[in-house]
């Protein structure tokens, strides 16, 4: 018999199946998603993309399945690109069917099954060219990390589609991880150095109730960074005979620097950090273990405070791809890998579950407009996988501090984990969207649509219309069969110094809990709530210990931050200062930028004319006024090189 | 017979033997060298320094010239520092005789002696470890670089002592030298990876008069990026057999992407650059070519207009130790290596013998104060090899992109260039001090003491009394044995807004030529003069397209740049700003930092009471007023570890 688990859970997300998206702001990237960026992803995993780097994916799955010869080409982590195709179109597939992306799916089921060997074992890179040397380097081998990947694909088709052959496949993947790694007699006591697999346990899990996934997670979450004496990772180093390059590693660059709940700072490897403590988060709030919720709140406290950029961009150092101390944010020299605010997106959304606070959905939302964004061209054909808030073409295409800094998106990479996953977030965005519980139905993001959840036993429709981000209005419609009480719960995101709500045109009266309004009455069919959130241009300011924005603005409006670009400012943006008198106002530009609201004000410039030659000087510059155009940041770098810049200086 | 040319020296320096130091700034440093640095750096080419990174320098010699046994430790260019040593002592002796340094010199030029091939080659590097290889990497191996820093040892050490056995070796060297490389058949046509022999082989031949030495530095200055079609280290790298790691890097790092004559820019390695640029001005000097000239002037030029920093410091790139593009600055990562701006003081020096503009020794001067002498410890035991104008120590920590940024200064470096240059510079000072010509006496920097000059005809005694540069203050006493008709020539530098000369108290009528006040007169025994520089506090500002500076104030008084320590005002520099109005006030503190001129004024911080943990807010900061101090930037880092900055926001 089993156990029925009291979890932490205030609330459960709505699933993409009963979210549809209507959105002026977010229909095109759904376009894009399925029209371009599906087949231009399923082309380049095909290598078929012209000028860019060759990705082999498919091409190795065929050599592991015995189709085709050769070697394994690319990363170790390779397959994962795959995997994060299969759930973008997953998703894509829950919310519209689409018979030949299926079908295109249902052959590369075939064709894993193909490259999976006897005993469950599927991983390409060393089926392929280290068949002697599988398990072997957990740290730094990223067996584990595309296995977790193949089961969020293999869940996410399922849920589709309710297809269960890949659900098959990857329950006899991890029934071989299980034989293999573990704390029992004979196992090692390994666990990955890329997390991931831990959150897509939690799904495998939640989806068939079989314990054995949350135990195979909780063993790699508690067992991370232990030493019992010996740390794991010296444990295999020694096994493996010594070290290589990757070895220089500090266990910090793993999260593996000590025991997870013992963890107070985001250190590390971004990606790998969020990752990981998305799959804590699961793992605490199913097992209602308050400890590690707590271990998850403290390093969210610092993350967010510390260690993030205003885009919702964390991971301040390319070296590493990591975090580095408190309040250190270059932002010439950010990393802000794509994926690590797709993760820190994922992170949010796993919080706000379990705490019912906007402080979670307000970064999910900053991330997702800003720093996430920012990772794919509005075409959907070039991608950053560095997403820096100050570039400066001339000096980043030459010194070598800079150089993974990229003046304009890229068609693919050698490491292509970004573009799938930038691809797959888009694919998923409904499920961000609302919660619900018995009781209450809560409104996450502001995006056109309608959901459909069940609340106090009855089917309720809510249906929400707006023009977001670019106004602040939003009006939602609910409907049911029968009237029903129950709590609507509209996040009033902290950059909003005024909301209003009205029902049916009537003021009403709702308390505000964690930033959520809540409305609780009895719904008749038709009722209209009307949410107005202000959303004048703001100036934004760092804390004082952010040495690089001292005496520097930047400018949000609503959930968007906004830059310079030398398309619209001319070069110099450095020069440019800002007072707060500025004058600031807003204005949608239809035809720019596939339409963005953008933000026009005074500032100033020094007097050019006036400028000599000389390096250094004892004379003061006249400055003249200056007309600045702010645009939003996540769609810069659409109209070919030039300077960009966030944070402008205060006059 | 050997054909007088005409060279395009408007004067020559006074050599150090005929100049006498006696200065309150400068006789503590003078001390320094002779008392403890000759002696520190002494043991740490034996070893003997605990807790440094070894040498092996006078071990390497003992090893080829059969004392000892062993393979070479070190770098390739290990040598060098032993002959910049050498060359210290050199100059010491030149002013002061010291019996046991003079006996340690000649045991070690016995040492040398029995070092040094049967053929004239010497280099411990390849006649310990590889026989095989000498001269077959000219772009990577030093050789030459050694050899210059062997031929400058040598020609100081005869200036000084009269001694000419280290004469004699070093012309076996060169006339090995000249055996092997050369455009004529059967030799091969290649030229120095790091230039230095250039400008060693004009002295060797100012000092000997042999046209075999200005030739084979005109054949390597001349030869430098040619393509006859083939360039040479390609050549070079053909028969080698093909690249490794240091064949990475471009022809700009080594100067050698193209003809000198056509050069415009200071490309690559910074030290490499000005050492070649200070042999270009030597030859150019000595053969009267204008062209040549011409070349040294626009590199001049671009060096200290577009890539300097306020410092005097050059090369803005840890990556490569080298110039990168224009107005590329950053404080943070400044490179700035000690070498550079030593050699950055040579150049400038040879400049304003062949221009007589003060446009030279402004610079001269500005290095010397600041980002030369930041180099060194008060202690003397301390060097800096890179000197950042702004340090943060737990960012500098931690980020890889700041690591060759130390916030203290080293003990010794594996690579130990700079210890023995800066060394070298101060016992070396009294030549920067004066030029004449036949009728001309100039006096370039304010420092005390005497000189002993022969124009039109008559030996001329001129006594400098000063406290410089603490005060502007400059007093000089003229004697001769009869009153004799000449010039003396003042710089009046560029940072002085007003500068008033008396001639024994009384007003004088004088031409003001290149920024060198001209004080034409038939001279009296026991003549006065007094110049009088106004030195307040000085504002400085960047031309506006320095990015990192944009918003930022400097502090200078006479010739030193300031910079602001944690020690003084706390941690988050970046947090402070200064205005206009902050009414600046300095004062001598005799018992800081060995004896300083401190600046105070008001300035303001964020009220530190009123930030809460948010990292970005719509919320202006409240701001307190703050009491700052400022200290000249070449004492900082004596009192332990701690944040500094040069470049302080404006109000």
């Amino acid at each position: 018999m089993q156990t029925v688990r009291k979890t932490a859970l205030k609330m459960q997300p709505v699933g993409l199946k009963d979210v549809k998206i209507d959105d002026p702001f977010w229909n095109p990237w759904q376009k894009l998603v399925k029209e371009a960026i599906i087949p231009y992803q399923w082309d380049a995993l095909n290598d078929r993309i012209e000028g860019a780097e060759p990705s082999s994916t498919i091409k190795n799955f065929e050599i592991a399945a015995g189709k085709s010869e050769g070697k394994h080409y690319g990363m170790v982590f390779q397959d994962s690109d795959l995997y994060k195709w299969m759930e973008t179109v997953a998703f894509s597939l829950s919310t519209e069917q689409d018979e030949t992306w299926e079908q295109t799916v249902d052959e590369v089921i075939d064709l894993l099954e193909n490259a999976q060997e006897e005993d469950g074992y599927l991983n390409t890179y060393f089926s392929v060219n280290h068949p002697d040397k599988k398990w072997t380097n957990l740290k730094n081998d990223h067996e584990l990390y595309c296995a977790g990947h193949l089961i969020e694909a293999a869940t996410a088709y399922y849920e589709a589609t309710g297809k269960d052959k890949v659900i098959q496949l990857v329950s006899r993947l991890v029934d071989h991880i299980i034989s293999v790694l573990g704390s029992e007699e004979g196992k090692k006591p390994g666990y990955p150095g890329h997390p991931e697999i831990e959150l897509a346990l939690m799904k495998l899990y939640r989806l068939t109730e079989d314990e054995k996934y949350i135990n195979l997670c909780k063993f790699f979450i508690e067992e991370r960074g232990r030493r019992n004496p010996e740390h794991y990772y010296d444990i295999e180093l020694a096994e493996r005979g010594g070290p290589n390059r990757s070895d220089e590693r500090t266990y910090e660059y793993y999260q593996a620097h000590e025991p997870v709940r013992e963890q107070k700072t985001a250190e590390g490897h971004s990606v790998r950090a969020t990752y990981l403590y998305s799959g804590m988060a699961d793992l605490a709030a199913e097992l209602n273990d308050e400890e590690l919720l707590e271990a998850c709140r403290t390093l969210w406290e610092n993350t967010v405070n510390k260690r993030m950029y205003v885009t919702g961009g964390i991971g301040s150092s390319a070296h590493e791809e990591r975090f580095t101390v408190d309040y250190d944010l270059p932002n010439d020299r950010a990393y802000t890998e794509t994926c690590a605010a797709i993760a820190l997106i994922m992170w949010a959304h796993r919080m706000v579950q379990i705490d019912a606070d906007r402080k979670y959905t307000d970064i999910m939302e900053r991330a997702l407009y800003n720093g996430a964004l920012s990772g794919i061209s509005l075409d959907g054909k070039g991608y950053f996988y560095v997403n820096p808030l100050e570039v400066w073409p001339h000096t980043a295409n030459c010194r070598h501090d800079m150089k993974t800094v990229k003046p304009t998106r890229q068609q693919w990479f050698g490491c292509a984990c970004c573009p799938p996953n930038i691809a797959r977030l888009l694919a998923s965005l409904g499920q961000y969207i609302y919660s619900s519980n018995e009781s209450e139905i809560y409104v996450h993001l502001y995006v056109g649509g309608e959901t459909e959840v069940d609340v106090n036993g009855q089917s309720v429709r809510l249906k929400q219309e707006t023009n977001y981000p670019w106004e602040g209005n939003i009006n939602f419609t609910v409907s049911s069969d029968a009237p029903t009480d129950y709590t609507v719960a509209l996040r009033i995101p902290a950059w909003c110094r005024n909301a209003a709500i009205t029902v049916n045109g009537q003021a009403v009266d709702y308390s505000e809990v964690n930033g959520y309004a809540k409305i609780q009455r009895e719904w008749q069919d038709g009722d209209q709530i009307n949410l107005t959130l202000e959303m004048p241009v703001e100036i934004i300011r760092s804390h004082p210990q952010v040495r690089e924005n001292a005496g520097k603005v930047a400018l949000q409006r609503g959930p968007v931050v906004y830059c310079l670009e030398q398309a619209d400012n001319g070069e110099n943006l450095q020069d440019i200062t800002l007072s707060e008198n500025a004058g600031f106002s807003s204005k949608f530009e239809a035809e720019l930028l596939n339409g963005v609201t953008v933000i026009t004000g005074k500032g100033s410039q020094t007097d050019a004319s006036k400028v000599e030659d000389e390096l250094y000087t004892t004379r003061s510059f006249d400055r003249v006024a200056k007309e600045i155009k702010a645009i939003p940041y996540y769609a810069w770098s659409n109209r070919g090189e030039g300077e960009m810049t966030v944070w402008v200086r205060e006059e």
